[in-house]
């Protein structure tokens, strides 16, 4: 049985884009039609000498062709609402970079534009489809660590401050979304609190800090920093049974699972300061596992389920919906920065979309 | 040259006072004359057979007795100013292990009576005489670092439930003592916002996240955790010039200055998201340096650091008023951690002491 | 029910006794009631401020108390006969710091007199009493790793040139008395190639190898260095099932179990090295399991095993036959080393007590 | 100014050939015109779709070809001496997958035909190009460590047993030709001792041990194993000054200058055991240097120094000389395998070429 290969063209070539041609040029989903910037060189040196994917700098002429099916779009988010209602216009379905859009609202009309048009809207949330955050989410679903009690990401580099958003639209909604891929029921939090800090004078933060509560009086946290000389991505999960530790920058161990943690009956009657060195028992010291997981390339697997997905006819993984939750999360935090720490709720999802779906 | 050797007692051998027991026994300074504890057993256990030290069950009797100089105190935190006054009536020098008092109204009496006593009032920060943290000091006084723009301290770890304390109170005294030490003009910061979590019921937060503004757009940030299966004792000192990594589990490489950092001029000019992979130049990839520390346990230092601080009649380096510095924190910390993590201003240690000390 | 405390003496406080005197002295087994030393002041250091344990300065005035049980020898090796068959003329049991003697020809003589006079002889092989290697010892006999195919001991660091041995005899008779212990049937192999060097002209070998064979087509090497600027105590032990990596110095993580292998069968058709492609799947993955450890000292195990020993009048875990098989790898070692690495055969254990033991 | 590109042809696209077409197709300096592989369709899938580099399947076919100025050739090594006399005799400058060829003999033969035709000869000791080694080369070169006084390699992996080499063969050219290229004067050593194992029974040694003196009482030892579960890709150069230590795998701290060391006349004076806590002093701790380095891919270098030698008519990095030197050493390693560690002498590159060069 042959697949069927779809034919696609990536629109922007900066930082995101050469990554996608790379990976839609070596999947045996897809055929790599065109490459679409005004830059035409810069185009041209992406694609390569002794090609011929074909070169466009114009967008309208590039969604005008009969031989495209699908568009990846990696350019600017504030382009991303007007170029993929256009795709949907031109019957193309769409993967967008992260951010989705730089508002929730502009969210809400692609995927209502989406939905009218039987077309496939995807969110590149690139960590949604790493091995480990795999690993992660069938981990959590089929509660091998219990309930999840805390979750603590650290996501901190020496980054460029970037020109048009804060560190924590440029980080988080990688922290964001692997938290609602890996959280059952998605990442839906009640508030957020968040503070940060411009020591630079930057005009804008370049170190944040934001707390949400979980369902079950959990909590999450995510630190992000563009100002760190050493680079950490790390995330730990805990749970009532046990906790999972992701580290991402350590390929001998990426994962790990602690069967440790502390058992409240026994240190709860403490009840005499001198007895402090009786009760060192009451934690409990398990085995660790280092489970060995495949080491594919996360935007291999993503342009994979584009295709699927298209195929199937069903929602991806990371769909529009997705990629609205991760902005409302983000609204919120830039709300409480503003107001140093105080909670703000975030829009509901339902609700933006209500009317629009119904 | 001979110095003069103090006489000293331990009053309490629950989880710290053996520590200051074995300490205190082997510093040429001081001479172990006795140790206090109700528990006549214990006290005896924790000095070890064929030892002429003696145990003492009352501490009115052993503050009566006239060959003591000075006492370390080691009970839990609500007597520690009973204890102290008690000992400065006596005419005795006190250390008090952290924290100093439960209430910074209670340190400033502490502080009011060793002053009027003319006797020495130490608190045991102990990570403050770490060879780590006195090359620490020593670095940012010399102005290497350039000004501080951030502080990260992580203290996580498999903790017991404190009885008496939430994990802020257990573990943060640690890190505000640091920084105290450690920043230029102590920790005095305008506002303090603390979020936190207790997803086991435990009916206090066991995890904590504490963020405080320094001077000049900077901030200060501490995660305290007794839920990590993984034990962290990390901080790092953002400066203008070079960055300080402190990872005090780390024997091979507790402390590195990474001379890299982020350079805003080059940055700022960023103004098209397509220059993004041009830019990249834009921050300074140097050398790190590990400096070689001395491997001295801290509490030698601490001990040594008591009996000079007694001679030469001057205060110790962790003084009656770091003890309260850190108090007014804490307090600060608790208040904004019930108010959600709203901004609460902790209490001035110079009014607390007015008409005290004037 | 009081189990007896036998009393015992430390002879010799140079570098290995003050660890002996604190472990005996706070060990429920042991009464220490002397330690000899020809430098009264530094013994007297030793024993600390206001304790009663004695001290003497006589080995023969020692030796002739009645309140003595069992002595413990931390002299320079050529003083290790002399002093043993002295203290088993006067009816004690001994303990000898590694290694057990200078030859194995004193060695033999030694156990020989221990067993004559029915008295325990026990040579401290420390690393044999912590809890890694009793572990790996287990999992070892239990055939949790299969066949042992190799076994690669690191031990290296910046350490001093010794005044009277190479490093070979400074660093490896850990490595040895560990394989002695941890390989079913002990450390007797057929042969033994050593190479070495000495770049700083120091007059013996600073830096060592050695390979020797084990059985079933095995091998085992050691590596010792005492220019190594980074200290590395780590010994890799391949299975045929499983394969364990003990690092010694990575407290988080002393002893991984890697269920991971390379399978013969699958490798042995690739008769096509363009077919080396297709065979990379030929080895196995498998998770790694990390074992929580306890974390007791060493010594601590030790000085209860002496107790034991003597109680139940049996060979303690590391006797006077464990010495002889080490020291007689040693010698082959040394043969070899200046033979430039040619194999040499140790001597056979059992020929040099043939005639005592029989 | 624009520089010449030349046109190269890949031959052979099992393991390495692909990386060779990646290299050379995205570099300035080269014009990737064909790939050659007697199997078409694998060529094909690495060339890639909607591409014009043509696919060869017959070697005679490509090198008759005028549009091509040079090859790299990455057959199985029997292969690499017709092939590249061919190339020579059709005046195309060749460039050859490690090892050069699997004898001396060949070498030497393949040198003499490059110097008869006045062709560029180079072996693609790929390791000569990574930032860390030629950082390694220049340090040792400006004498910052010191009289280089060991070597000690590791380079341990899952590795599938390759059907035509032994261990040795397969991995430890690296380590040859990085210790060629760094070590003043290149490798030549005056005798080498190799011992190995083969407990899997495959016919070959899987696990290689290799001892080799440098001048001046130096040594370099080489470790080699196709079993390990951890992958450990490290090399220390000790230094009479300094030394350094290149972790491979750690991208944090992939090379590190230890300012430390031993200092023989302070510890020589050590003649009494017990002084042996007071010389501990005798060895210096000095800071540890982390230079940042670049991070380039070695082949990208690689191919442009196979460019500037041809354009500048100077033997490259890695020429054939420095090929011959490696050969020279493994065969003696093989030598000494056979006969259990016993020391063999390489044979001299200038003999080897003697008649041929002169």
């Amino acid at each position: 049985m042959i697949r069927q290969r779809y034919r696609i063209a990536v629109i922007g070539v900066g930082y995101w884009g050469p990554k996608l041609v790379r990976n839609f040029r070596s999947s045996p989903d897809w055929d790599l039609v065109a490459v679409c910037d005004r830059d035409e060189r810069r185009a041209r040196e992406v694609v390569g000498p002794r090609s011929t994917v074909e070169i466009e700098t114009s967008v309208e002429r590039l969604l005008a062709r009969d031989d495209i099916d699908a568009v990846a779009i990696a350019t600017p988010a504030q382009s991303h609402a007007a170029l993929t209602l256009a795709a949907f216009d031109a019957g193309k379905h769409v993967v967008v970079e992260k951010p989705l859009a730089p508002t929730s609202e502009e969210a809400a009309v692609m995927i209502e534009a989406g939905t009218a048009a039987g077309l496939t809207l995807m969110v590149d949330h690139t960590y949604c489809y790493t091995p480990a955050v795999e690993y992660i989410h069938d981990i959590v679903a089929k509660g091998i660590l219990g309930h999840v009690l805390y979750v603590d990401s650290t996501r901190i580099n020496l980054g460029l401050v970037q020109p048009d958003v804060d560190v924590f639209w440029d980080l988080a909604p990688h922290d964001l979304a692997i938290l609602d891929y890996a959280l059952p029921g998605g990442l839906v939090p009640e508030h957020v609190s968040a503070t940060g800090a411009d020591p630079l004078g930057a005009g804008k933060a370049c170190i944040g800090y934001a707390t949400m509560p979980l369902a079950n009086r959990g909590v999450a946290h995510v630190n992000v920093n563009w100002m760190s000389p050493t680079k950490i991505r790390r995330m730990v999960i805990g749970g009532s049974h046990r906790t999972l530790v992701w580290d991402d920058l350590n390929p001998h161990q990426r994962v790990a699972i602690h069967d440790r943690g502390i058992d409240l009956a026994a240190s709860a009657d403490v009840g005499d300061v001198n007895k402090r060195r009786d009760s060192a028992v009451s934690y409990r010291l398990g085995d660790i596992t280092v489970p060995a997981l495949p080491e594919t390339e996360a935007l291999s697997s993503m342009v994979t389920e584009f295709a699927s997905a298209i195929r199937e006819q069903r929602p991806p993984r990371t769909d529009g919906l997705a990629g609205l939750r991760v902005l409302s999360v983000l609204e919120a935090i830039s709300e409480s920065l503003a107001a140093h720490g105080q909670p703000v709720r975030p829009g509901e999802p339902d609700l933006l979309l209500n009317g629009v779906l119904s």
